[in-house]
């Protein structure tokens, strides 16, 4: 056998079509693949490597003869669905928050804890958009200058949201400039020409889980426990990329050309960062691309071994599918997959 | 005489256009008003108080008999004739950054130093609109708990650049939508549907002018040398209403109770906290109204003493026209004009 029996499950939507283009692009060793979604989806057609696909609908029964399985479906079909695809022998690679903070479940950025991947019991999960880009920064200085607290203020895409918010975008967009009545069904607020700072749910502590998520994936991904961490994150009008302004005080002495230096280096990173032409990273620019923008680094001149940086990447692609698919490599590479193939 | 011979520089601009609006809603009492601007836009009319005046190139001899001169056409006209206007014996409050760090000239937000007044000899500058903001709701915390270090970013609208910013906005948002190739004029990159944090140039520090106005302005005008502020300056695609995330470090204890209790009681302050009911300001619900609003306050739980907070307003009203006209009705109530009247 050349490759690996491979399930989408949730392959109708963004981050599912999103996971069939980048099998295809990173030439994902495949040998068989199937596709499932929800029973209204089921019956669709998808094209993968030129072949035609009809998706199935999810069921107990769908993951036996299944080496890998990308899940992108909501936290209530993981929770239901992860657990019998693992137990039928395949490893689940988990896009939603029902595993990310169950000790027993690795939370992996490959470019920063790969490592943790070995210990899966079946299923791994992805982290929080939003999480994935600052962490993949944020590590590598982390090795040589222990971070001692972190302030994000997020500036996030309407594809966090899904397709339907996409859509929500354009058409409110579209009947602001035509001097129209806007209409509303994915957010509580306008989102055309507009920012809410206000994703997911709130918590008792005032903060919403996004928000919260960032405190303590990042602690998880980077085995840093003690790592102090405050995030507000807002959605703003844009269809694709997260920007991240990130405040950071280090344990000891750093200045901006170390970090270029070290971030320079950096798997997954990308430098754009010249002031002087107008260099930094912008959704926009980012958008479609797999690296980890970073930019706009400079002391942060409030504190002693502070610096400031802005963080860009596509919330879709290393946000989500591409980072899962990773995940698949490294498991790959390493001959931690474990399970029969 | 029953009011102020006033005059408005930069007439035809968008501040300029909201000095007219502000002026007649608030019948702030004007005996005679002149309009000025550039020679291009000389010529034109403007409508007050029912009557159509004409547009007048502004020049050396403009600011004999004006009492009180309001000036927002750019640093270089502020430069040039608010010296002038000034020994005519006209009070300029001018809204250019031109002479905002000058110590002879008070830097003045009504709510916070409006006892800067008083000092003046002929000229008083008006804020940066994020900063004004951002003080409105610091001050009256800093009185009861002295405020040790600031982190703020900003989302700015682009009417901060101005109506040609506006218009690009919409042009791209259209072009986009329509699928169309974007034009480009004002911003060195595309505004629709991005972000970037790049507003005013760039300081040898790698900060913004935008970014370092914040920290300057802030100490000035909160009389808080000592005050420690970062800042990280974006500008979105919104037309009207800056928004900002600002995280606090106090000197002693508070809690989001007692934060919402004193900004309850503050002047320009209005609270719009239920996360509950998703009450939060956003630039859209905010835009048009005369109050800095406060949200979404929290611990911030990466730091003894420390608060997080979400304030937005309108900056071409409070964030320029406004508090030029509430400085100037400041002035007058306390009798600190000194030129002859």
């Amino acid at each position: 056998m050349d490759g690996f029996r491979v399930a989408i499950v949730g392959a109708t939507g963004m981050v599912g079509k999103e996971f069939i283009e980048v099998l295809q692009q990173r030439k994902f060793p495949i040998s068989q693949i199937r596709f499932f979604a929800s029973d209204r989806s089921a019956g669709k057609k998808v094209l993968f490597a030129q072949k035609e696909y009809e998706v199935q609908e999810t069921a107990d029964d769908s993951f036996t003869d299944i080496d890998i399985a990308f899940f992108s479906a909501g936290s209530d079909i993981s929770k239901r669905f992860a657990p019998i695809a693992a137990r039928c022998g395949a490893v689940v690679v988990d896009n939603s928050a029902a595993f990310r903070m169950d000790p027993a479940v690795p939370l992996v950025v490959p470019e920063v804890n790969a490592f943790d991947i070995k210990k899966h019991k079946g299923i791994i999960a992805n982290p929080n958009c939003s999480t994935i880009q600052m962490v993949v920064a944020l590590n590598p200085l982390h090795k040589i200058n222990p971070i001692k607290r972190v302030i994000v203020t997020t500036f996030q895409s309407v594809s966090g949201t899904g397709a339907a918010a996409i859509d929500e975008l354009a058409t409110q967009s579209k009947q602001i400039l035509g001097q129209q009545e806007i209409t509303k069904s994915v957010y509580p607020h306008q989102i055309a020409f507009n920012v809410f700072p206000h994703i997911d749910s709130f918590l008792e502590n005032a903060y919403t889980k996004e928000e919260w998520k960032m405190v303590e994936e990042t602690r998880k991904i980077m085995h840093a426990d003690d790592m102090l961490i405050s995030a507000t994150c807002a959605r703003v009008p844009v269809f694709v990329g997260h920007s991240e302004a990130v405040n950071i005080e280090f344990t000891n002495a750093i200045n901006p050309d170390e970090v270029r230096k070290v971030l320079a280096q950096s798997p997954g990173v990308r430098l754009l960062d010249s002031p002087s032409t107008n260099q930094y990273p912008t959704p926009f620019s980012v958008a479609g691309t797999d690296d980890t923008f970073v930019g706009r680094i400079r002391r942060d001149v409030s504190v002693n071994n502070g610096i400031v940086m802005w963080i860009v990447a596509d919330n879709v692609r290393k946000g989500a599918a591409l980072n899962a698919v990773q995940i698949a490599e490294e498991m790959i590479k390493n001959n931690w997959l474990h399970q029969g193939v």
